[in-house]
This record gives C-alpha cells, structure tokens and sequence, in this order.
C-alpha cells in the first residue's frame, strides 16, 4: 500500500496556502500566554494520561460531563483509535464518497476492508449509507464533508445511526464553521460517535490537538487502545485556553464566513459550480473548462489550492478560506489563468 | 483485554515521586526559551510531516543522514508504528521477561501473538532469544532494561539480531544513562531499529518526543503507518533544541549517575539486593523481607516508588533516581520501615 499523502506543506513564507485548510488567521493571544507559561513549568513530568485539564473545561464549555470526553494527538489520532478499537484484520468499514481520503488508509492499516458509499449528486447521503453489512463494524461520515463543505442535518444522521448495526462516528473537524452540529445526539443514540479538531477553526493545526464525545463505556473501551501519554503537557493547557476563549472563536468564525461567502460569489460569477459550504473551504467544479491545468499554473505563480480527482466522480479545486488579501489574489490569478 | 496501566501520576507537587523515571530536574533552559519562541510564531499552520527541523539537527548530532530518522509523539508512538507495520493479526512477536510491559500490550492490540524470553539469572539474554520461530516478525529488547537498569552488550545484540530471522527494535529510552549503545550497529545490520525518548535524559516526558534510527527503506515502510501529523511544532521544535544542548545533557547525566551509585550502595547496605544499574532507575529485591508493604507504607507517607511482581520469577521495588534530598528521605524512610 501507498500510506495516505498528506496535502503539500512547503516550509517557507512566500506562497499563498490555500491547500489545507489552515485558519488564515494566528490563534488566540490567551493560547499563546499559556504556552509561554506552560514551558514555564516543569515538563520533566508525564503528563496528565487523560488529559483531565482539557476534559474539565470542553465539559464545562459543551455541557457536557468530563468521562465522555476523549483526547488525542490531533483528531487523526482519535479516528485511528476508533478504527483500532472496533474493527479487526478483515472486518468491514463503511465510507462516504468523495470525502476524507484518511478513512480508507486507516481501513488499509488495520487490514480491515472498506467499502464506499457515494453521496447523492446534492450531497446527501442514500439509505444505503445506514443497510446492514456483514461484519460492518464502523462507519465514518465528515460531517461537513470535505471537499464539499456540506452537512448532513443532525435528523439525518440520527436516522441513519438507528437503523446502522454499528458504531457511526461523526467527523466535525470544521464544524465550528457550520450551522448546525451533532453533538446532542451522542446522549440520544450510543452508537454516534462525535470527533472535532483544534486545527482548523482554533487555529491550532501546528498544536495536533483534538477530542471526541461518545458515551462513557466507549471512551473506556477507547481508552486501552491509545497511547499510554498520547497529548503533551503543552498541548493539553494551550487546547484548555483555546477552547475557553470563546469570543475569539466568534470574531474569527465571522471573518471566514464572510470572506468564504464573497469567495464563493466571485467563483460563481467565472462560471464556477460552487456547492454552498458550511467549512472553511468551497469545492468548485467547472462544466466547460479543464480545472487540472488551472490549478497547475496557480501553483507555478505560487498561489497553492487543492487539486482533486475523485474516480467515477469527477474532478475540482478545493480552496481554503484565506485572508482577504490572498483570496483577492487568488481570484485575480484564477481569472486571469481562465481558458 | 486490560490495556496497558501506566505509573500513577498524581497530579500535586507535594509527594515525592520516584515511580516513573522521570528526571528530578528541570530541562535546559535553551528549551523553554525555544518553546515560548515557538509559541509566538505560527501555530496555525500544520507542523512539518516528517519533523524535519528535528531529524536536521539529530543527524548532525548523531552522525547520520536524516533519512534513517523517524520522529514519534513520545518512543511509545513509535513502537505502536513499528507493530503495525510489521506485525499482522496473529503472527509473533518476542519479548524478554522481565521488561516493559507494554511490549504484550502492542502485540494485544494488535491481535498478534506475543511470547516471552526470559533473561537469565544475571540479566544476559539467553540463545533462545534469537531462535527462529513461526510467523515471527518483530523482537523486542529494552536496552538499558527496566525493571533491571542492565545492559546487554553491542556485541551480544548484534549476535542476536544477525541470527533473527525479523527486525530486532532495541529500545533505548535510558541509553544516555548508559556506558554503551546499539546506534552504530543500524548501518551494519539492517534488521537492528533503535529507538530513544527525550523523556527521561532530556527531562522532557511532558512534551512526548521520541525517534528511532533505521535503515531508510525502513523509515520509509513505517511513514506509511504513522499519523501524517504526529509530531507538533512545539515539541518539533524543542526537541531539537534540547538535543543540541550537550553541555546540559552531560550536566545532568553526571548528577543522575552520583545519585544513582549513592543509592545504590545505601541499599545494599540495607540488606538489598541491587543489580548494577545502567538507568536513572534501580532494582531492588529483598531475600527475607517483603517489600510490597515497605512499598505500600511508604507510599502512605507520599513517597511513590514502583512495586513490580513478575509471575514466575519474583518481586521488587524499582526506584527512580530523584534529586539528593528526595533520594535521603526515601531512604531514611526505607530504614524506618524495614522489617
């Protein structure tokens, strides 16, 4: 096998990133101030295996209690977790498509089968999503989807949770960017698994941080699987602070969704077919013109977006939400590239 | 199954805790210079896949090429990727006994079958060792070993790992608490993986950072089984900076080393039977007394050590080396509660 490739991350300055999703804007000065006073103290010392700090506080921020919270080294973490905890050599996990292209590698890792299920040409997720499966031991939904930024509504998915024979575990790494969240639901049916990442609406990808909700017997079960220390002393106050410093998360949520709204008028205006997305990202597709050449020539000009190409599917350009500036010149560049 | 039970880690300053090998000192003062520099830089954006800035500056300091390094969130992170890349559900792996503990737990997690080597006596490991077996691929050795703090010599190991027929990991996580090291020997026999932590030699078990040295064909088979982020950039980072800092490390090896040979003697004037310890850790039996109380009472007092019984081949106190004046009041407590 060929492992999962994660998108391009060139370590200089220059270009305009707009391939990963990245929170254009620097984290919250309060997340800063705890790093600078974690490094302080004494990091000769494992830190705490659950990563209670954090547990305390998302539970007090979601309302929820501190045992059904689970942290990881980034929510990639949790999904390997979850993968290693449920399905065995062989056994069977389910996926949308296109979506998260992790999923299947994490299948492929564990020796587990994987099988597709594609989302209707809007987006929505077929009956078939929830059928029963022989030796289906978990099912994977992003929700918002990448690329196409679009959710499943909570009825929806609780629909599909009841009728699964197994596990669903939710993917909500950019749902702080959408209207609506699945988090309520884990109370209401155990087998909704909800994950979220600190990467992309704290900006924090540079942190790995990440947590799941599911129900307490769950999380115990989860548990045995990490890493005994899977989240750093570090990782666990500065994640505490950003997920407390809940006016931030507001004031930056409100410019993305700005930019992402005037970003997804002006691709419509060059004849993009733009979904409406509730990420961070839209997903442009184009009838007439070739989008592969496109996006090669923005990249030789150093303005780097996401080319993919999903089989059977068809292809597109997925383009973060990026600073006003950057997405100015992106779209400048982007008409000027037009065939 | 269980899962593997890390050391107790009370979360207060007020107990002395000998329990885990953490060093009882703080790190270089070059490393929270680096962290809090690190902090004020960008965050937001994903850290490098490979840990570049890290495997740059280890290879000079080590004086190999980068390509043979692959950087862990802590050494356990790597010894989860090195099982599931080479251990499938139901095939062997091999480990010495006594040793870490969480060797049987990878191999449970990883549906595989585990079998266990003892060491001799004196804490030489037996031909056996390097035995062919069915469907075995992967051999585990700690190197300084724990509970013991023992050496097996270079020599002997690449005796060992020339007769396996599968890749030998030497776990060096106390290695620069020793007088020798296996690194050498990864260029002449590409079945030898060492790996190494900045836990403990470093003081750094809070900021989880570790490596491993192979062959580049097989850095290259495991980057496909690890997380694509599984290295953050604080502890990127800080890791390197720690790294560079020789002068500290020398420093605090020296301090760990007296204590340790101070202790050492102490207990066996206290009728303790103490092997020679190549660790920041010592392993203490008792022929007469029985030490489960000793550690239980001391424990009640706020003095943490490690109480270990290994099935089927006995009981003992393994006790970290702490500062001097830790290390005095364990043992003026240790005499006050003998038998």
């Amino acid at each position: 096998m060929t492992g999962y490739q994660p998108g391009e991350q060139p370590q200089t300055q220059r270009i305009i990133k707009l391939n990963t999703n990245e929170n254009p804007y620097p984290c919250s000065p309060v997340v800063v101030e705890t790093i600078r006073r974690t490094a302080a103290e004494s990091l000769r010392r494992y830190p705490d295996p659950m990563a209670e700090p954090f547990r305390r506080r998302a539970a007090e921020v979601l309302g929820i209690e501190p045992d059904w919270i689970l942290c990881g080294n980034g929510s990639d973490d949790l999904l390997t977790i979850v993968t290693r905890a449920l399905v065995g050599q062989g056994q069977l996990l389910r996926l949308p498509y296109p979506s998260y292209i992790l999923y299947k590698t994490l299948a492929e890792l564990q020796g587990a089968r994987s099988e597709e299920v594609r989302f209707a040409p809007d987006w929505s997720v077929p009956d078939a999503f929830a059928d029963g499966a022989e030796e289906l031991r978990l099912v994977f939904l992003a929700n918002p989807n990448s690329p196409s930024g679009t959710v499943v509504s909570p009825a929806r998915v609780l629909e599909l949770a009841e009728r699964l024979p197994c596990p669903l575990l939710v993917d909500e790494a950019y749902v702080d960017f959408a209207e609506m969240n699945c988090l309520d639901l884990v109370a209401r049916c155990e087998r909704i698994i909800v994950s979220r990442s600190l990467s992309k609406s704290y900006a924090l990808a540079g942190l790995r941080f990440g947590y799941l909700v599911a129900q307490p017997h769950l999380v115990e079960q989860f548990t045995k699987v990490k890493d005994s220390y899977n989240c750093d002393a570090v990782s666990i106050a500065a994640a505490a602070a950003a997920l407390g410093d809940r006016a931030w998360l507001a004031e930056n949520r409100a410019k993305i969704l700005a930019t992402r709204a005037r970003l997804t008028e002006r691709l419509r205006k060059l004849n993009f077919n733009v979904v409406d997305s509730q990420a961070n990202f839209v997903w442009a597709t184009h009838d007439s013109a070739a989008v592969r050449p496109i996006f090669e020539r923005l990249r030789h000009e150093g303005i780097y977006i996401r080319y993919m190409n999903y089989a059977g599917w068809g292809d597109g350009l997925r383009v973060s939400v990026g600073t006003d500036p950057h997405i100015d010149r992106f779209l400048e560049r982007l008409e000027n590239n037009l065939p």
